[in-house]
């Protein structure tokens, strides 16, 4: 299976993703083997994530810039993470023909968000379908976020590079401000930047612009920059990757970026771990079961969240786990 | 030592929140023992939080506040979540003389941040020293939290009523809002409105009101308030609890205020069942070297930050944990 997927399969990569997203006992074993072997192929992409409210238009952003990146020659990978996948069954990247043109190349590879039980599970199984990306041999992955709290600082933690999607109208412009998110954006685009929009486009750009001289110098030594774009009119695709490789270039040679990768791992092994625990207990229908009960015992106050919770433990070391 | 603490016994109170606190197994037990019977007490109080940047005037405000409700015939308890403390060994309320007055009180309880690994360790102790205060009597718990990130969404979790402290000047106004934290204020109060700083705090409240105003809805119904308090002239401390009270009232009758602390309790068995795996993984030194050769190992992509994690995980089960 590794073999198919190095060699740019793109079936094989779909079957590995689905291996290592499975919750079944008998894949698990492997699916981390197939994660350590493309871990130790030593392949990389630049990894940029896009985070924005609904309608700010990512996927349509995204299927524009793929096909510009696969024209020069690139294998463009597009994930997503969507936590409320888990409810509506993939609300992101699920109907394939949102990227038409995208998914009908041969050097692109589409996937929707897995559709784990929570927010950490989702991105932890995306950060694996990265990796499994890479070992295939794309070396540009864009990452796709529902602009929903939490999910967008997850992606901060997925991405090398994280563009803030922004819409213009009427006060819509404080969108990213107000919900904190800006503060993991290394650049804001204010799309739609066409037509009737142009004007209020470009005060949106200024409004960011004042916005984040409020914030505090990045850990990276990057200035966020601001830029308006049109999928429509195809306008500003160039500059905007042209961001991308500045960072690159800046941070790879400050260490930055190496810094920044290395960090990510070991954020991920301690996400993983909470996962794995998490998976683990959930997949005995005796704990599950055990633990609606004490949900309602401390709903109650019958009962103490922390003796129902080491309750829990203690039940779950009790089983065979050989 | 649960009889000494309903008794009112203010250091058998003291020495129970030690007790929960300790990270010793020996405690482990006897600490869920006192906490099951002091959440079986049925005793509540009013649980308020206080957020707000490092010079808000946080520790002033808690501290005139909890002078003001002692003198109304309260029992007031003052308890912080500071997950700087872990490093700094507590930086707020860990110096009893910033609230010398209130602390010469028999009616008042101060308790500075316990200082646990995590975040998520620091607010479930302080969950559980909430469940001990209440136990003791304490029918209005005042919780004070470090401005910076995550705590401030904890906070929310552990209290019914959240109030933002905002300072004023250049700029400033905005702290709240850039932030993300004005998502989780029930109220907004700008402190220290005394002086040359009044007009200064008259736009602040003017720009926290437009700011409001582009918030959805809250699940409670409540429409946050916005005050000018300053606890050096004595000013608008009636309405600041008056606003609890209102708020209080409102939701109890819309049901609002039981379901989130039923909600609350459900929240707190899952992160304690977190915090309690995370302790016994770190507590055995054979697990904690282990994990430090995985991160290294993850670092330099040898392995996949699931295998490491599963790894772990594995050895910890393999421990004896009769």
């Amino acid at each position: 299976m590794v073999q198919d997927i190095r060699s740019g399969d793109r079936s094989a990569l779909a079957r590995a993703i689905t291996l290592v997203e499975s919750k079944a006992e008998r894949h698990r074993l492997l699916a981390e083997k197939v994660l350590d072997q493309c871990a130790r192929t030593g392949r990389e992409s630049v990894r940029v994530g896009f985070s924005g409210v609904p309608g700010a238009g990512k996927s349509t952003l995204i299927e524009k810039l793929g096909m510009r990146l696969i024209g020069d020659g690139h294998r463009v990978a597009v994930l997503a993470v969507d936590p409320s996948s888990t409810r509506s069954g993939g609300s992101i990247l699920g109907d394939k023909t949102r990227m038409e043109d995208l998914s009908r190349e041969t050097n692109a590879f589409i996937r929707p968000s897995p559709s784990q039980g929570s927010l950490g599970g989702v991105a932890t199984r995306t950060r694996e379908a990265i990796s499994l990306c890479e070992a295939a041999g794309y070396d540009i992955v864009l990452i796709e976020t529902v602009g929903v709290g939490q999910s967008e600082a997850e992606v901060a933690h997925l991405a090398d590079f994280v563009f803030l999607l922004a819409v213009t109208g009427a006060g819509d412009e404080l969108q990213g401000i107000k919900r904190g998110v800006i503060e993991y954006a290394d650049a804001v685009l204010v799309t739609k930047a066409d037509g009737d929009n142009e004007s209020a486009a470009r005060i949106a750009v200024q409004t960011y612009e004042a916005a984040l001289q409020l914030f505090r110098d990045r850990d990276s030594g990057w200035s966020p920059r601001i830029l308006a774009v049109s999928a429509l009119e195809d306008r500003g695709l160039n500059t905007l990757w042209s961001i991308v490789s500045d960072y690159r270039a800046a941070t790879k040679t400050s260490g930055y970026w190496d810094e920044n990768r290395s960090n990510q791992s070991v954020y991920w092994l301690h996400a993983s771990l909470i996962t794995e625990i998490q998976e683990s207990i959930s997949a005995s229908a005796e704990i599950r079961e055990g633990l609606a009960r004490l949900e309602d015992r401390v709903r109650n106050g019958l009962i103490s969240p922390r003796s129902a919770a080491a309750a829990i433990l203690k039940s779950f070391l009790k089983l065979d786990h050989s």
